[in-house]
């Protein structure tokens, strides 16, 4: 390992350097609205923690455990536990909040009330028995982040290769985390100083306060969660650290290895002992006090100045200093820095300076990104002015640690039901997307983003992974149906075969031969439009027939959008969406054109603006509704009406906006799943199978939804069947009641899904 | 029935009136090259007779029999008859051709020599016997056209609402088709006048041939194929016709209804006796000759004079003439026109011209579309002027009538063999889905174009029915997986975790971004592209590493195309397309860039032009091959080839003509299956398989196609996975074995099929 500085500068080398993997686990207190600690068991919309691989929860029956996946990049990690938090928030009950800080909320003051994690496994429960016991119920409360890194493994063996001393891949690898890890350890105390943030124990946690100024981290002293001081491992070698940890078990210092709360745990394998043949493959920082000021407990800023400390561990020059002796110094400068007052400076200045400077001269050597060369250098500042640590920051804050707490919790509570139907960190996806994620996570399935502009999941359960793209395309359908489905004439003619009713019709590709079959139309209601566009553009409706001239302008306008025309009878009635998934309507839904409706004392201008507010309206499909707009189109309608924006509808009339009644141009959406005669339904249902689709969104146009029909009658009508339906409109509905069609979609793929 | 012309030209059914639905049914004999009849069995290509839809065997072993099924539309007919016959000539062994008259061709001495179809059913066989002792076998080698005709139902509801006669719909539709029938049988004259087209029989009809001078219609005649003269049905009501045939059968004189050889039969129901309470629901006109003049027996313009002949059998008033007293009149004219010499004028040529005025009359009251009005005005002027009919054309051809059978045979076997791998009446489809259609048609598969702009048939075998789009996207596939391998990023990610080879790379949808990670591509082969463009466009390849300048220009090129692009590692070898289909792969091919081989002799223009030649090579993607290009793109690579168009290629010299390998810009496609190690088909079916797909064109790079690999070996690399790959450029390769995977689409699809 001598020439390491060398060889990762390289040319080969370096950009590998800069791959890494890594992945987070957080806890999290719940906290009633007045900061005591929750008395509710877990959430119980979220799903089973005996499986569950991302919500889980720690110690006591209130404090969540967040994990993430491993990502190869600290954004996705980020976005991931911002997801998690999104779920957690809005899974809660009795508008339960999470305490922001690594220190717990006011504990009550009999042990009885803190309750033990209420697992299925008694082994798990008895475990926790056991720490409550020797560390006390209280010690146990605290919570944290760890960071769970890896180097790339196209680093390690690009390294492997060019290095001499090793022979095995495994134990080359392994040295370089036992490297890492000895460093880290030593110089851990820097980690402290800037990002410990746990400087007041609130009411509760000691029975004693220790002393009355703040420090930097209760959490990382031998105040917080550390095992006792005769717990010595070694980082000499994996062979001494696995001999030693047995050892403490063995002589019943630990009840078992995972005991070991080290701010350093080696890492990739089951079972400590494995670790001695299959070598170390990634390492576990326990030392992350929670940012009480950051959404999730943590910035980006903290992740790149982690990461960039990963690589300086790896990146320095190991002295002669035994480890051991290395590991005392590391301990005792952590313990001394966590417990300064955070205002002022660290007697350690002059060795951080140091290591700041190798740290700016690898960033430079390297290339990285400026982002990590900033953190570096707010890191040399705040060494500098200590004023600039979160712990001083926290100590500096007007309100009282609790104060603290309580506010941050609830706002950001707040921001994660101001739009319920986004989920943090995927809000540019499609809102569906979204939705499903969201129940998704809340459930237990895994979910992995595969494409995020192309809206493609892979989610998993039981071991059974399914793929989905735009939430409703998945494996359950056939390739040919949604082919079927996009043709409209096939789509026509296979219902039409199978006795349904649709709009009987022709298809034209030329003027002459649509010019022919004038008189076949002529006299009745129709509709001209292009084949296959999708917009309502190019298509013209005549009631009630229309003359010769009319029709050849109307076909012109098709023509113009599409090499092929239908003209087909118009069937007069309301139109209705059904979302029929594995064979059974889940949804109905009518869309009336944007709206308002007078109070007989505001204007137009103002009812659309009072309507706006609701803040399922919003811009580019990244709401339920769109906001409604006063526009060109808009002016003209209200011009035909003889309105104007100014204008004062009386109390309860209602003022349409547009003519088309598209959720897109401000139209509401009206949940009549249980208005509707079941006989429609079972039109639906048996037209999709007739499709063959699995899931599929269907209009039909009925004359009164309170009349039964049978599929004979012909009384209704059926339009078009829509292979990529919108779900997330019946699901956030302007009126009437949610579908959560999203969990269907996951019942579908995953049959044996518990809700 | 009174006021029909009125009813029939009101507004609202006017339109009604000119829908219709038609089917034929059209006989030939099978010949050898030399005009006799050909001794073989029915050709074993074709699926079995037993359950052949389209495709079967008359009275003799050589009578093919084509059936059509209905469509709405003259033109649809007869271009799925031509497609039918597209396939029965590529499926004739030892060059057999069909014989293009009504007459059979010169006949067998020995009355053994004409063998009785070989039909599994013996009740058919029996049949047939029974006929060839009471006609003759002779008489039974005659071959016609069958004309099914039906007014629209449409037309008949409304016309039912408008009448006051008949009280039950049934009744009133078999009332018209009965009026129709008795006018068509009355005045079928004029269409033995106009299409009879047998003036001669060859030797073997007749033992002594009735007169020297040629008829309009033997056939049509006495001495065609028709009853004893005593067999007289009534055709005034349908218990009269049903009653009729049944005494008629009941007496011996025919063995069963379909003995009754009328010019018009009753149709619509299974058992006569059905139509006593169903009715009638269409027509059978059973006198129309073929016209050797047409490749598939009858043409464009006959059937539409066929069916503004049957609107004026129902149009015309009836007078108070009784039924039976119609008949005969009709019978006897149309033996008299039969046996006139078809260069004389015609003695009913009064009654014509009346009854061709009628029509016009019609058809002007009708507005029917000028193809119409030009056939009654061509009809009209052929009244006057005899030689404008068929018989005459075949006697004034200058051919004898035995030429002229054996050359149009012989032309029309020359044409569906000219581009074996198009089919008649659907050129301007896709390639692909003309040969599955071929094939389908060839065992006996039903097929339906749902829509042919949209390539989307349905395709139905044993009461199964399956959709197909561009001939290989079908049910078997699921939803998500083609838009799985519509995403590069997504498949190589499936393909990755999988444990494939795929080229490491990584995405970017910022110039930043991607600048960033120059140094992790600097030193090693790279291959910049846009994400999700297909064509070529936009990709740079650095087969040795680039500068920072290079790179990013190449970075700039790639985003002019997408949003995003990607930036992957060079996998060198040849490309090579695995076609995997249901876990096996069918075929392999290399497709070689458009080249030319030097002859020592000819110029590079002149070894073009003789490579274009190939009957394989075409344009615009309807043949299996493009044309070789000398533009612009081909003269600049031969420039840097030192060399011009002008240049003449010493021997086996190989002149590169283009640097891409696309069929589509005149490369070669060869096929190497046989030839490929199989551990790369064990490669790409696994490939496959991890993606989830049935049918999938998947393209590997291989260094050595005669090495053998293994997934984990990754010494290949996989490029691409494709879920709409072409099919023809196997079946019609450039070099190499032909593969019918339209075949195995079909067996697919339908497990039960009988190669």
């Amino acid at each position: 390992m001598k020439k390491m500085k060398q060889l990762l500068s390289s040319d080969l080398i370096k950009p590998l350097f800069k791959e890494f993997n890594i992945g987070l686990e957080k806890e999290s207190q719940r906290i009633t609205p007045t900061g005591d600690l929750a008395s509710t068991d877990h959430p119980k919309k979220i799903g089973s923690r005996d499986s569950h691989p991302y919500i889980q929860t720690d110690f006591s029956e209130t404090q969540m455990e967040f994990i993430t996946p491993v990502f190869d990049s600290s954004e996705e990690t980020l976005r991931f536990l911002g997801a998690l938090h999104d779920v957690a928030l809005r899974s809660l009950e009795e508008e339960e909040r999470l305490w922001p800080l690594s220190m717990p909320p006011v504990l009550p003051k009999d042990d009885c009330d803190i309750v033990i994690a209420k697992l299925s496994d008694q082994g798990d429960v008895n475990y926790r028995r056991y720490l409550a016991k020797v560390y006390g119920k209280r010690k146990q409360m605290v919570s944290g982040i760890h960071y769970n890194f890896e180097f790339s493994n196209d680093l390690l063996e690009a390294l492997f290769r060019e290095q001499k001393e090793e022979t095995s891949f495994e134990a080359f690898r392994t040295a370089c985390y036992l490297k890492a890890s000895r460093h880290y350890l030593r110089y851990r105390w820097l980690v402290t100083y800037l990002f410990g943030a746990s400087p007041y124990a609130e009411e509760g946690y000691f029975f004693k306060e220790p002393a009355n100024e703040p420090v930097r981290s209760f959490r990382n002293s031998h105040f917080g969660y550390t095992n006792r001081p005769e717990i010595n491992v070694s980082y000499e070698s994996i062979e001494s650290y696995v001999a030693d940890i047995n050892g403490l078990v063995d002589k019943g210092d630990l009840i078992e290895a995972k005991e070991f709360y080290s701010a350093v745990r080696l890492r990739g394998t089951k079972d400590i002992d494995e670790l001695l043949t299959k070598g170390v493959s990634y390492i576990e920082l326990r030392n992350i006090d929670l940012n009480p000021y950051a959404e999730y407990g943590i910035t980006m800023e903290t992740l790149n100045f982690l990461h960039v400390f990963m690589m300086t561990m790896l990146w320095l020059d190991e002295t002669d200093t035994p480890a051991d002796e290395l590991l005392k110094t590391g301990t005792i400068l952590n313990e001394q820095v966590s417990l300064e007052n955070p205002l002022e400076q660290t007697k350690n200045k002059e060795e951080g300076l140091w290591l700041l400077k190798e740290m700016q001269e690898m960033a430079a050597k390297l290339n990285v990104s400026v982002d990590y060369q900033e953190v570096i250098e707010a890191s040399r500042q705040a060494l500098e002015s200590p004023e600039n640590t979160l712990a001083a920051k926290m100590v500096l804050d007007s309100r009282t640690n609790q104060e603290l707490g309580i506010e941050l919790g609830n706002e950001y509570r707040e921001q994660a039901f101001s739009k319920p139907y986004q989920l943090s960190g995927y809000r540019h996806m499609e809102l569906s997307t979204q939705i499903l994620m969201f129940d998704a996570l809340q459930k237990g399935v895994k979910v992995e983003v595969l494409d995020e502009n192309d809206q493609f999941l892979q989610l998993s359960y039981q071991g059974k992974s399914e793929y989905v793209k735009n939430a409703n395309m998945t494996s359950k359908d056939s390739y040919i149906v949604p082919l079927l489905m996009e043709n409209k004439t096939v789509t026509k003619k296979v219902l039409a075969k199978a006795g349904f009713r649709v709009p009987a019709g022709k298809e034209f590709s030329t003027m002459e031969k649509a010019e022919q079959a004038y008189d076949l139309f002529a006299n009745k209601g129709f509709v001209v439009k292009p084949k296959s566009t999708n917009y309502g553009l190019g298509i013209s409706i005549f009631k009630e027939g229309a003359s010769f001239e009319d029709y050849q302008q109307a076909l012109r306008i098709a023509f113009k959008e599409d090499t092929d025309l239908l003209v087909e009878e118009f069937i007069s009635g309301t139109e209705y969406r059904f979302f029929v998934l594995d064979g059974q309507t889940k949804a109905i839904m009518l869309r009336v054109p944007a709206n308002v409706v007078g109070d007989g004392k505001s204007s137009i201008t103002e009812l659309v603006a009072e309507k706006n507010k609701d803040s399922l309206r919003g811009t580019h499909h990244r709401s339920p509704l769109e906001l409604i707009q006063l526009g060109e189109i808009e002016q003209l309608m209200l011009k035909e009406q003889g309105l104007t924006v100014a204008s004062i509808p009386i109390q309860d009339e209602v003022v349409y906006l547009r003519e088309n009644s598209n959720v897109s141009t401000g139209g509401d959406s009206i949940d009549v799943t249980d208005e509707m005669d079941e006989t429609y339904k079972r039109i639906a249902e048996e037209a999709v199978c007739a499709i063959g689709a699995k899931i599929c969104g269907i209009d039909l146009i009925i004359p009164d939804k309170n009349l039964p029909s049978q599929k004979s009658d012909k009384t209704y009508g059926i339009i078009e069947a829509n292979f990529n339906p919108a779900m997330h409109m019946h699901i956030y509905p302007f009126k009437g009641t949610s579908r959560r069609l999203t969990t269907d979609v996951l019942h579908l793929l995953f049959p044996t899904l518990i809700d």
